[in-house]
């Protein structure tokens, strides 16, 4: 089987649901008639800046963490991250009593690297490049035997991050469209493939920042161009789409949006302030796509999913 | 009837429900696994920061302009305030189709002054004392005719402050203690009114910076004391205990305990780090107060009620 074809499927993603349940947040859904007005639609946020460790990455983390054997699972796990999926393996290896290594790049933002070392991961520090990232990975798992959960793409981890459009169909029935930020593309590819599976009618729209737009452009050329130099305030976005969040992409999203980091930060401070909620860059990004194009929602019935909630409080935006 | 004999009662505090019910949220409460391992309770915060205009202002605010008649009505309301109040009234008389004239010390927080402009409020500048706030509210009112509402030594504001303790109540039903940030005491005088008044097992203890302690030395001298050039990061709390409020927290209140301000951005810091909700310095008063009295409250269901969250994000405390 070829990665195009090691896709995820629904009953992947309720296999992940109910294997999950017990070790993640089914997080809430929030409503404010300040930014309803503002964006001319009836938005309901998914909350997944209230989830474990303060990020989606909990659920897909937990899924691939739970599925493996005792044997598997002794010598432990590891993963290369910019933050929130390191924190998220390092929660679920921390539960399940087996060693995290988790090779970050030294760019990462503090509040991230603290998380991880809170649940007793062992850090490697490496050059901000995915090249780093990988073969400092690479060298860890061939010495420790441990197994690697990639950020996304990965079956198992897609599954995972797909409970969310699960909870979504349940929070709000009669949603017309869903708008989820892409990255690496798991939470959008299992977004999608769930929301899709069950109900086709329901529009699902990635938004992206404009620095860092290989999926925009990959959508638009129908293969993958990876960036180069990606840049955005939206640091949890910078990775380029992988190989099945592509497949996925390409079966059940409707279109990609993109949004400059100005738009970023008026979303995420107009979440912080009117909502009250702590929302990171990359997770205001799917409300910056909302406002940036209004006359496309309308009227409608949107959910736009917060990813993440994890910032620096000595380095914000403003 | 003397001030002190001219209080709130139980009747007043539902009729008050009643009255503004179409007019501000009712709250939810929320909770956080992480910070009730840090105060070792459980706990509770009730979340006025997502209240209408960001704080439970907009309750009495909302009770004592719906009760007045058209006639009363008709020439506007007036008060003085740091802040959340005056937003309060603005947004209640805006509603109501009235005027509103807002007395602001020049020291009000920025995005607090945008509020109430942004009701449409006219606002009169004054220096940043009670003396000053009180005489240019009187020229004012001299010379409109405008209906004056203070912003906490009012029957009909302690009333409609107090319906969040007819929320908690409703919301936990088994609570064991509740803590209320204090500064006027309208929240303080109405809420442990109404807990008390149904539920007198219910402990109401009252938290208050140290640098605005006026509330504590009252309660334990047994008469009001007012402040002398308090001086806290907790901006909404740095007026002195009225005396219908100070009558009221006599009756009903069991305790009044202070928090330095290193204590306040601490528990602030946590709710926005763990909880991902943003609150104002006065309104983590309530959590900071549990935090620096864990002894107090070991494994009792505690209700926080966190104020408000209406911060200036150029101006955060660190």
């Amino acid at each position: 089987m070829t990665p195009e074809t090691d896709l995820p499927t629904l009953d992947d993603i309720r296999a992940a649901a109910a294997r999950i349940a017990p070790y993640v947040h089914h997080t809430p859904v929030m409503r404010s008639g300040l930014l309803d007005a503002r964006a001319g639609a009836t938005v309901w946020f998914k909350c997944e800046n209230m989830q474990k460790v303060g990020a989606f990455k909990a659920r897909g983390a937990s899924n691939a963490v739970a599925v493996l054997s005792d044997d598997r699972a002794a010598k432990g796990v590891g993963t290369h991250s910019s933050g929130n999926h390191g924190a998220a393996v390092a929660m679920a290896a921390a539960r399940r009593g087996i060693p995290a290594y988790v090779v970050m790049p030294r760019t990462a933002p503090r509040v991230k690297r603290a998380a991880v070392a809170g649940y007793g991961a062992r850090i490697t520090d490496c050059a901000p490049t995915l090249a780093a990232r990988e073969s400092t990975l690479a060298g860890i798992v061939a010495e420790t035997g441990a197994h690697e959960i990639h950020p996304y793409d990965d079956r198992l981890v897609i599954a995972g991050q797909g409970t969310v459009g699960l909870e979504i169909l349940d929070q709000v029935p009669d949603v017309d469209a869903v708008l989820v930020p892409v990255g690496g593309g798991g939470l959008l590819g299992g977004v999608a493939c769930a929301i899709k599976s069950l109900r086709p009618a329901v529009e699902v729209i990635a938004v992206e920042p404009v620095g860092a737009d290989d999926a925009c452009r990959s959508f638009r050329a129908g293969y993958r161009i990876p960036s180069v130099d990606p840049k955005t305030i939206a640091d949890g976005l910078l990775t380029s789409v992988g190989v099945r969040n592509f497949a996925l992409m390409q079966r059940y999203v409707d279109d990609v949006v993109t949004v400059d980091d100005g738009a970023i930060v008026e979303a995420m401070r107009l979440q912080w302030t009117r909502m009250k909620t702590v929302v990171e860059p990359s997770g205001a990004v799917s409300f910056a796509g909302l406002l940036r194009h209004r006359a496309r929602f309308a009227g409608k019935r949107v959910v736009a999913v917060i990813s993440g909630g994890n910032v620096d409080l000595e380095r914000l935006p403003w």
